[in-house]
């Protein structure tokens, strides 16, 4: 170690306490590794700010001297946006913000709550809960991801499509910038026309524009009459009219409108028997688990009736106690899991116009197919967004020892994507990889304006480096602590 | 008219074409003057593009001669950003786009509608139910007002509180940059998490970072079982509590929930005796006007009750039929019109904490009768998101011929709002009339980041000129015309 790099520890240590500073043999490998264990990078230290006083103190302190910072929050991300990137600059510094945990505030007349950007997700769904609120933002992570990673990278989740995605659950944010200064846009505000929503510019950035540290957030009221079905469709093409047919008649009630392919329930009923799944008989090609809330329960089941008769729906399994609705819950939110156990997979988190969903199913799968015909294909997800989790790969071969199909295989996904207007990236972002998808498909007027962005309000390309966009060759850092 | 000048306005001509670039005396009154009248600009041509291509035409010529480019839409905007800065370039020109006034699709089964900006708003609400769905954007001037100026500005209007703001109703935008770039980011996608998002930005930016030339728009399914009424509350404390049982009871039912004080019914039952007053005795001090939508409405019935016995209301009028309900919504849409023909008036469209309302109330009232005691104060608009629409004049005389009186009345209005955590401009924007409450009131970083990214999208301040934000000082403008 240089001196100039124990001098610049010292000073990090003089900002956040000797507890609060990890360097050296201290850094643990759980900092610099992405939670799929797929990637790993390289650091300087690790630090642990308590406030967000003592954050822009680092990156002050950062700023001076041209080291980079890579926000951490709970390491869950599915793009490894969270971790050093693997082929890039191992002389950063991690900043770890679990120590912003408070909740400075719930306004129950107001509904809303003022949380710090480390606050773990679910124990945010559960203050709220004990106000008789209800946060509606939930994924599988839950227990460990933090908001302000919920925020930097506008996570998605099973609620979207009653709720938004999480930058439909934000009023304001504080956060500091690459130099140190900090972004003073904590508000409760439902309106707000006062110059450009930067707010909506840094959610979704994944921490290369600026370090969000705090957040005010929308609650609702909690829902109710929820009705919970599993519904064997004869068809994408059914799924689709059957969730219009719902939509329609009933407001938007749909909280949830997930569609399942055969193999996923195969795949759960030999890895994992004693699951009950929701066939009594064979399996359909296609099956949906969809929820309705706050609206007349008897009117959706009239819905489902009519939709029986109309061919929608071939077969429909209503939960009939709160225990089962957490079962139906159960299988949909453990598949991915038992997938992910079942083998190595080529995964695909993708979005397309709603509509276009059936014709896109049966094409990629053409596609795919002339790649290669030996293929399990598993597409599955939310429906009701348009969001599919496309998981490809060789029959009974793991894809990562064949890289060059692997790459036809994830390239035949995209084009196809692309066809059909749809986004390569619908809910993971791209964190360190998707950053050369997002050279290839993104409308390259889109990716200057983002270069044109980055380069104002981050010169040195100091935050979250190798994420989402790489340097331009003009910039050069030049790191005075090397 | 100098050569370069004639030259500059024969090169627009071969874009658009003779019939539609006017300038000299060709150029209307209407194009360069407010509606309101208050506010009149000066330009060197206006021209109405056919399209996306001509408008990025347009645009390049522009940036490589260096001449500023005002964008109208359909001229309604509440802070003049529509005309030529009062006090600016008098070289620029005006890009009206209404003649990019085409449907381009709708899609019933996606529920959404891809529109060119000159579209009229009400037009789009008539095709939108001509596909048995719903647009939900509504303001007092959906008749002349354009889609894409309700985008540039992120109008608000009647329906935030059910279906938010212009930016929330909005998937995707196609825009032209300063230099002629197009940026392609028509999407009909509820999930895209591929980098920054760029619309958003956009969207709110009033023309000074891009020319927005279409949107693709989220449709609804029609609202159904109104319940629509006119309730007498004790004070504008019970009225935020009222809200609320509504709200919590209801999952958030409310459509509008709009507070009127006494003066502006006895200012209509003065100027408009012809008009059905809901009060049938004395005027009470503050009156609501609720409407709830697609929930059961004997259960909305029964909360009134409640709120009744809980003494949250004095009296309710229900509308018991459509054309009742219309004449209810008809008092509320009039009064601000009627409040403008009765005098000059000092306007602010400010926004505050829901919760926190009932006290500014009280407070700026203090604040404002501290500064001058014989006023009339007229606070009214929408309590269910927190916009407050306050009205203020000195007792039988014309504000305007005090602006000494008039700038400490406004500036202890706004010092009150900042006190209070709100915004000086909640809905109407910051057009040419609120540059200076910008430069007051925001907060210094997010100021300084809104310069860097304008000057990273338009470096040589040439779209919509004298609005939102000053050139900094170290740009200099060379037009190459003049």
């Amino acid at each position: 170690m240089t001196n100039a790099t124990k001098e610049f520890i010292q000073k990090l240590t003089a900002i956040c306490g000797s507890d609060y500073v990890k360097s050296g043999t201290g850094l643990e490998e759980s900092l610099l590794t992405d939670w799929t264990h797929s990637v790993c990078g390289a650091a300087l230290a690790a630090v642990f700010p308590a406030n967000t006083a003592e954050v822009a103190q680092v990156l002050t302190l950062c700023h001076q001297q041209r080291v980079s910072v890579t926000i951490q929050g709970g390491n869950t991300g599915m793009s490894a946006g969270g971790i050093p990137a693997a082929a890039g600059d191992s002389n950063g510094i991690i900043l770890a913000l679990r120590r912003l945990n408070k909740i400075r505030a719930i306004d129950q007349q107001a509904r809303t709550m003022t949380v710090e950007a480390g606050c773990i997700l679910e124990t945010l769904r559960q203050h709220a809960a004990a106000a008789q609120l209800f946060f509606p933002l939930s994924l599988g992570a839950k227990g460990s991801c933090q908001i302000g990673g919920n925020l930097a990278t506008n996570a998605g989740g099973l609620n979207v499509l009653r709720y938004g995605s999480t930058r439909h659950l934000c009023l304001g944010i504080e956060a500091v910038l690459a130099d140190g200064r900090i972004f003073s846009g904590l508000s409760g505000l439902h309106k707000n026309n006062s110059g450009y929503d930067l707010k909506e510019l840094i959610i979704g950035s994944e921490g290369t524009l600026a370090v969000i540290t705090a957040a005010t957030l929308k609650l609702f009221p909690p829902p109710q009459n929820p009705v919970t079905a599993w519904v064997e469709v004869p068809s994408p093409q059914a799924a689709l009219a059957l969730m219009n047919l719902i939509q329609q008649h009933s407001n938007n009630a749909l909280a949830a409108f997930e569609m399942l392919p055969a193999e996923i329930f195969k795949i759960i009923a030999r890895h994992q028997p004693q699951t009950t799944l929701p066939h009594q008989n064979d399996i359909p090609t296609w099956t949906v688990l969809l929820e309705t809330t706050d609206t007349d329960s008897e009117h959706v089941h009239a819905l489902l009736m009519q939709a029986l008769e109309e061919k929608l729906a071939n077969n429909i399994q209503l939960a009939t106690s709160e225990t089962q609705r957490a079962m139906f819950w159960q299988v949909r939110e453990e598949a991915p899991l038992i997938l992910a156990r079942h083998g190595k997979w080529l995964r695909h988190d993708i979005a397309l116009p709603v509509a276009a969903l059936p014709a896109f199913i049966a094409e990629v799968e053409q596609r795919l197919r002339a790649v290669c015909d030996g293929l399990y294909i598993i597409g599955f997800g939310h429906l009701g967004d348009g969001n599919l989790h496309l998981s490809v790969r060789p029959l009974d071969a793991d894809p990562q020892e064949h890289p060059e199909l692997s790459t036809q295989l994830s390239r035949a996904v995209y084009d196809c994507v692309a066809a059909y207007d749809g986004s390569f990236s619908a809910e993971h972002g791209i964190g360190q990889l998707k950053v050369e998808l997002l050279e290839r498909y993104k409308d390259p007027t889109a990716l200057a304006m983002m270069q044109a962005i980055k380069q104002a309000l981050d010169p040195h390309y100091l935050l979250n480096p190798g994420k989402v966009l790489k340097p331009l060759p003009t910039v050069s850092p030049a790191p005075l602590v090397r």
